[in-house]
């Protein structure tokens, strides 16, 4: 059991590292709450005469002191909770352990660093009898994280599926009606839902640290997010989406992490999933949590997984129940490997400048490797010297198709790689 | 803030109240954890004889003291927690007060009395310095209770609306496929989803405690469960759902309340949702509620509302967190008037024996009203005698279209009373 550090009186008060989009709505969204019994008491940023400027700089209280020397915040007698809303692994990972040591409960959205660390950064919390929580890393506004810890601690969790990743959601739901990527990519950047160096995002990383920190908090498994495959979806052609319709599918980037065999099979990319699963319900920048429960079935959380005030909402609510004294249930996470494979039916697109055995060709490559073909999609009306075509095949490991794939990559009559993605199941997500 | 009655040693002691479905579960579900920190001590049901003879009975430890005698449990020196899963008001109303005012914790499935008097029991267990959590009371295996609680306290939450009976959707999600009501209440009671009287659920009883609960907690709105006006789905007929479908909805029993005014716009009923919206997502038995907040918008949570395994899970995590010394995020809600009317469109569908002038007598008493008629829908295939037909308004209040629906009913070519539902509008559940 936890102990919980004593607070005094009945404030508490918030020292604040960082006063950018997420800061500032975090001011204006408890200055809302008259009866929270919270109070911002100091605020670190760079800048700081810049940043009083700020037109939610009003939010705070008057009397509340602006530094731009993070030691003033960490081990200050008026602070209780440290928010940190900076990001990154360093120098964010040295303040935190300062605050830490220091007595200070902290409140963080930074989601590398719970997914790099923050096993660590759990030990050294409960060491000095302080709470460190993190709702606003994974999802923002959605309280999976609280969900998932104080309402299915009671349930043995082997499965999370996931939109994690709001700007990959954006793109590809963006792309069900028609448009390519590079247009959807543009939409999403005009918007300010994607960085100009996009790669972050697409490429799965950012998905990747959240699966790790869910990982860590449902399946009670410590992984190494590096050793998560990603996939980026920028190889998505809206050809695809075209095909997936024919099967009864869209594409979204899904994260995945499941027990099995004392392993952690997990991934993030692209994949298929059916529009009848809750996959597939997340539009546009929406964040999604399937957990599947031995004893409760699956449970899904959605909402908005980004923005100034749902993120402001999360890092609230977690101040709050430090405030009421509320210690998060927790269980120890054990250590685990990572299984990048995983047993499944497979989509495989090719762009091919046609001629005749091309069919034959990769079937012969297929039977090879033992992957048998479910069904094979050819729709009209492309040009011969790149005809897109497709190819489902019967559940089989990732490994072995992936191997496949890679032998006919080099057939003479391919104009690009074949894209390769794994197609969720229904049973898949309704499994017990 | 809240104190936390300090609990003695490192394992938490059940009573247990009812060892029925949800209580053998609980045994079961807690045997599965073994490291949970949780022990059955004692266990109180009629005929504990036959009870013990139970197949889950070998979930309780051996050395568990089973008894008739209710207070043998509530105020035994090895009992931390009661847990009561009886349901009703009475007896059950006086064992918890027995319990909070012999300084135990409580944990409760008992929607109803949660509902009743939920506020009276919240300050009893204030005023004894121990935790009364109620998380299996609404939607079962969802935790949307601790997610609100605790992962939502940092936002304004305005409007609940939900899926907060399975028997209903059952049915209303089997009449999708063309079966009468009949039929698909006869096979909720096959399936064991619905009583042999199944007037609780279908007529909205049920389900209007639930929304009271979710009322005081996320709305802070402390209201009369029996103010909410609740209507019966059991007059949904299919050819309803047939033009519910060329209007792009489907119907489902829809709970909503809603901060207006410094009141509450409360309903329990049958509804018409777009398809594309969340409350047409959830089928079967499953439940959902979506909770709207000022700042974090909206939060959909759905899974399985029902069944002895997901109860058990929201009993047993509840447990746990009173074991983790956890206390819930409270705030005070205080008493609030329901407003049963609303201002929306309505879908009006009458069944008539066919002549000459009906439609222009209807829209008569429509404009009589001030409501303005949106679409007429009339499908071929059905016989004069009996010919349905559907009138959808524009937005106007609830209150209004219904006067001007009972002046209908005793014209004389209705066959029977006119429908009358409320549709809702996309903007209605996306709305900031």
């Amino acid at each position: 059991m936890q102990r919980i550090h004593p607070l005094e009186g009945d404030t508490v008060r918030v020292g604040l590292l960082g006063f950018g989009t997420v800061g500032s709505s975090f001011a204006e969204v408890l200055a809302a709450q008259a009866e929270a019994g919270v109070r911002i008491t100091r605020v670190f940023n760079r800048g700081v005469e810049r940043k009083r400027l700020h037109a939610k700089a009003t939010f705070v209280p008057r009397d509340a002191v602006w530094t731009e020397r993070v030691e003033e915040v960490l081990g200050a007698a008026d602070v209780d909770v440290v928010v940190e809303l900076m990001g990154g692994l360093d120098p964010a990972e040295g303040w935190l352990r300062s605050a830490l040591q220091a007595g200070k409960h902290v409140v963080t959205a930074n989601k590398q660093l719970i997914a790099f660390r923050g096993g660590e950064l759990f030990a050294l919390a409960a060491e000095r009898g302080v709470q460190l929580l993190y709702g606003a890393a994974v999802a923002g506004g959605v309280p999976v994280i609280p969900g998932v810890a104080q309402g299915l601690c009671g349930d043995e969790v082997t499965r999370i599926s996931g939109i994690l990743n709001g700007t990959c959601n954006f793109i590809l739901s963006s792309m069900e009606t028609g448009a390519e990527y590079g247009e959807a990519l543009s939409r999403a950047q005009a918007a300010g839902y994607a960085e100009a160096d996009p790669s972050a995002d697409v490429d799965g990383l950012d998905a990747r640290a959240k699966l790790c920190i869910l990982a860590r908090l449902a399946l009670h498994a410590e992984i190494d997010p590096e050793e998560i495959p990603a996939e980026t979806i920028a190889r998505i052609a809206a050809v695809d989406f075209a095909y997936a319709k024919e099967l009864g599918c869209t594409l979204r980037q899904v994260s995945r992490a499941e027990l099995q065999d004392g392993m952690v099979s997990a991934s993030v990319g692209p994949m298929l999933a059916p529009r009848s699963s809750p996959i597939a319900w997340s539009h546009g920048t929406q964040n999604m949590v399937v957990t599947s429960g031995r004893f409760g079935g699956d449970v899904v959380f959605s909402g908005q997984g980004a923005g100034g005030h749902p993120t402001a909402v999360a890092v609230l609510s977690d101040v709050r129940a430090i405030a009421e004294k509320s210690a998060q249930v927790r269980l120890s996470a054990r250590r685990m490997k990572v299984k990048g494979d995983a047993v499944a039916p497979h989509y495989l697109r090719f762009v091919v400048a046609d001629e005749p055995g091309i069919v034959a060709a990769i079937a012969g490559v297929l039977a090879r490797h033992g992957v048998n073909i479910d069904c094979l999609l050819q729709h009209r009306g492309y040009p011969a010297e790149r005809l897109p075509f497709v190819i489902t095949t019967e559940p089989c490991p990732s490994s072995t198709v992936r191997r496949a794939v890679a032998e006919m990559a080099a057939m003479r009559f391919m104009v690009q790689p074949p894209l390769c993605l794994r197609m969720l199941i229904v049973n898949d997500t309704e499994r017990d």
